[in-house]
C-alpha cells in the first residue's frame, strides 16, 4: 500500500521552553501517523484491540530529528509499513512541514502483535491480506 | 489530617514556548500530591483499584494560577482533604516554590468513587478511618 | 460572535489505564479550541505572540467532567468568549461526543493579557473588534 | 564518570488505556535522567541554557521495550555519557525497575551543542572537563 498521510497542527502543549516542539511529541504524531494507515487499510485499531484482544506493543522506536516543527504550524505524517509478518510489524514514518515541505524528522517504530494478556501472539489471518502480511518476503 | 507535602522537580518536556510550565501539567502535579497523601494515609492508590475495583473518578478541577513555575524548579504539593463521604472526595492543593516560598497556584479535584464498571458506588467501610470519613460533617 | 467548533479525535497518548481520557488533557482540548476561535475571527495566536508580544497568560482554569471520551473518539471543542475586557479574557467550552452528541465536558479559562515581560499589559485597539471588546458590559 | 542513577515513579497521567505506561514517556524520563546526570558532573542545565546560551538539540533517539512500566512503580533511570566532543554528546540508558530489578527499557538519545540561535556551535571549554570531552577518543 502506498504511504498514508495525515496532519497534525502543532500545540501549544507540545512545544517547550526552547520555543519548538518537545522531541517526545513526535512519537505521539506517528501514532496518529499509525492510526490513519490503519483507518485508510479499512481496519480500526480500536476495535481491533476491544473485539479481538489484539494488542500492538511498541518494542522499539526510533526518531531523527531535521528541523523543528514550531507552534501552529501543520504537519504532514506520512507513514508506511516497511515489513509486517504474522508476529511484527515496522511502520516508517516521515514528518513534513505542509507550508514549506520541510523534513522535520524521520522514524521507525517495531511492534509485536499480542494477546489481552500481553504475550506475543500471532495477527488473526484476517487482517493479512489488509496489512499486506505475506506480500513483505 | 494534616496536609501532607510532596516535592516534584520541574521537566523540560513540561514547559512551553512561554518559557514556564505549561498550565495542564499543574493537575499532573496535583495528582502525584493526592497519590502521596493516600500514601501517608497508609493506603495505596494502585491496590485500591487492583485489588478492590475502587475507582476515584474525576468529576471537576479548578486551579487558579499565581505564579508561574520555572524549568528545573522545585515545588511543594501541598495537599489536603477538605471534604469526603463514602460517594465522593474533594482535595485542595497548594503548589509552592521549594526556594523562595511563593504560592505558584491552589486549586482542587472532586472525586466520585466508582466501582470496576465507572459507575458510581460507595466506598467499603475499610477505607473510611484512614480518609476521615466520618470526621466531615 | 457564535461560539467556534472544533474537531479533536482522541490520542492513545490520551488515554490512562482507566481506560479513558486523563483529565488534564480535556484542558490541551480547550487550548485547541481557543486557538480556532482566534483564527476564526480572522487573527492567529502566533502572530499576536510573536509579532505584538502579547501573551495570553492563564490565570484559571475549571472543568466539569459529565462523561468520559474514549480513545479514537472524535470531540466537537465548542468555544465562546464569555467575557472579554483589554485586560482580560474568559473563554467557555463544551466538549461534545460527535457520534452521539453527548456531553463530554463543560468549563473555563480566564486569561490575563501580558506583554513580553509576562507583567499584565492591555490588549492593542486593533484586537479589540475581532474579540468584540466593548461589546460585553 | 561512573553512570548516575535517578528515580521516577510512575504517575497516572503517563499511563495509558493498555495498563502500562504509554512509551513516550520514558524519552521524558531519560530527560530527567539526562538533567541529573548534569547535576552530579556539578553542571546545573538551565543555567548552561540561561547564562551560556547553550542548547542541547536533540539530534536523535532510540529506545528498545523490554518489559512495561506499570502505575506507581519506581523506576531507575541509569544514565551515562556513551560519546563527548565539543561539539554532540551521546547519553545512553537503562531502566529499572527498583523493586524486581528488571530491565524495562534501554535507549540513547544524541544532541548537538547549540546558541541561542538553534545553530550548532561549539561547548565552551569550561564544560568540557565536567563531560569528560577529551576522554573519549
Amino acid at each position: 500500500m502506498d504511504p498514508v498521510e495525515t496532519r497534525v497542527r502543532v500545540r501549544y502543549a507540545e512545544t517547550d521552553q526552547m520555543g519548538v516542539v518537545y522531541h517526545a511529541n513526535y512519537l505521539v504524531w506517528m501514532e496518529v501517523g499509525r492510526v490513519e494507515y490503519w483507518r485508510a487499510s479499512g481496519l480500526r485499531y480500536r476495535d481491533m484491540e476491544l473485539e479481538d484482544g489484539v494488542l500492538l506493543v511498541v518494542a522499539e522506536v526510533n526518531c531523527r530529528y531535521l528541523s523543528p516543527a514550531v507552534y501552529d504550524e501543520e504537519v504532514i505524517v506520512r507513514t508506511s509499513i516497511a515489513e509486517a509478518t504474522s508476529r511484527m510489524i515496522r511502520f516508517e514514518y516521515e514528518l513534513i512541514g505542509v507550508e514549506d515541505g520541510r523534513r522535520m524528522a524521520t522514524g521507525y517504530t517495531k511492534h509485536v502483535f499480542c494477546g489481552r494478556d500481553r504475550k506475543p501472539a500471532r495477527l488473526p489471518q484476517k487482517y493479512h491480506l489488509a496489512l499486506g502480511i505475506g506480500a513483505f518476503k
